[in-house]
């Protein structure tokens, strides 16, 4: 699957919320780790809120070829419009190197990256708002905590020896990464967890149950480009986006 | 994108939990409207619950070939095995007629349908088990109550909006469909919402604002091949799956 036929040289652009890594996170580490230059429209100040504005207000019906935009993040690539976070980096993958240009080693690669944005994004952002997702945290604390437990006692371990198990199988190949023994797109999907929940991932970590997985987490975070923007002030700091540190959802 | 350069004879099998519709729906809807032979262990008896366990059981760490599985739906087809019910779907719409097999309108299906999984399935499920998705309904009514009032409040409306407006703008053509002015495995990505929410549905469905959306939720159901399978027992009621009628939900 998946060749991209024409390699454009039109410029990346992300469009998503300012102040927070978020779920354009996932895109920019694929822009970084394949040293690719693209727009960051997070970066752009007074502009950043509007520029998504433009794509998710109800007026806005998408164009001749573009469908409309649900929510960011937002990939803008020549005409193309694309959102959905694991689309968007399905799209980008094969194009920077991260996956194959084609066969079905891409789908293996595409329900990984949907699993690890199930686990470790998607439920990290149900704990704080688990009765109403437009609704404040500090209107749903005590259902938050009772979630934080559910998430942290049953479904982060659950995700956690999946992805053991894949780097177990052998179809990860040799080295940290999980798949066919070279750095993918895939490797890049965690992140923000521990951030979230220190004393649980310490846990996790102290167990020796899951020794792959915090392999391949810290190998992520020494490759060059990786390292070097998690340095950088493009990199925004964990706030009131999906992976929020409330002490308390933490403590028995 | 996604040319199936080698149709494979091979049969489809798909995985699935036995007595609900569940996320296995969506990937039979595909095969019916297709019209292919496809067998569906969740018809197979007793053997339908092992047949899951023998993939996501600890010790089944995938092969040479496939990385593990961390939850039904689960699709063989030959020796490739995938799971991720978007990702299916993925491999499966362009040998099926129902996507194109190259270029970038896939990923804009893909979008759509990453989309509609969200708003009228995810969604759904997360209103019956709004603080522990490994605990009983009966055990978070009260906050069940609050999320169900939030979805149908405002989430319901947000994702019936944006899919009148993909079927609003220039890119969705002509007819009833969402892209490209003929059906596409995009357009099977409904169902099962107004099962669990029949009031609010029937408001939403009274308001007349979501009309398109209305008109494409019947056509499906007109399809002769969709409307034969319904009418079938191949069609399982919809049950204490993903979406389950619970009055009290809906009661002010």
């Amino acid at each position: 699957m998946a060749t991209p036929d024409k390699t454009s040289d039109a410029p990346y652009e992300l469009i998503y919320w300012p102040g927070i890594p978020g779920r354009g996170e996932f895109v920019r580490l694929l822009f970084e780790e394949a040293g690719v230059s693209y727009t960051d429209t997070a970066k752009s100040g007074a502009g950043a809120v509007p520029a998504i504005m433009g794509y998710t207000n109800a007026k806005n019906k998408g164009d001749a070829s573009n469908i409309p935009v649900f929510a960011p993040p937002i990939l803008k690539h020549g005409d193309l419009i694309l959102s959905q976070t694991p689309n968007i980096l399905l799209y980008l993958a094969p194009r920077l190197g991260l996956a194959p240009k084609e066969g079905d080693d891409l789908y293996k690669l595409n329900q990984i990256v949907l699993t690890l944005l199930d686990g470790f994004s998607n439920e990290v952002h149900e704990t704080h708002h688990p009765v109403a997702v437009g609704a404040y945290y500090e209107d749903q604390k005590p259902e938050a905590k009772r979630r934080a437990k559910s998430f942290v006692d049953e479904r982060l371990p659950k995700f956690l020896s999946y992805v053991q198990r894949i780097l177990d199988g052998e179809a990860s190949g040799d080295g940290p990464w999980l798949h066919g023994g070279k750095l993918t797109y895939a490797d890049l999907g965690i992140h923000g967890t521990e951030h979230a929940f220190p004393k649980a991932i310490q846990q996790m970590r102290s167990s020796g149950n899951y020794n792959g997985v915090f392999e391949l987490y810290e190998a992520v975070k020494e490759r060059p480009n990786i390292k070097a923007y998690l340095a950088s002030d493009r990199r925004a700091t964990y706030s009131d986006g999906i992976w929020r540190h409330y002490p308390e959802l933490e403590e028995d």
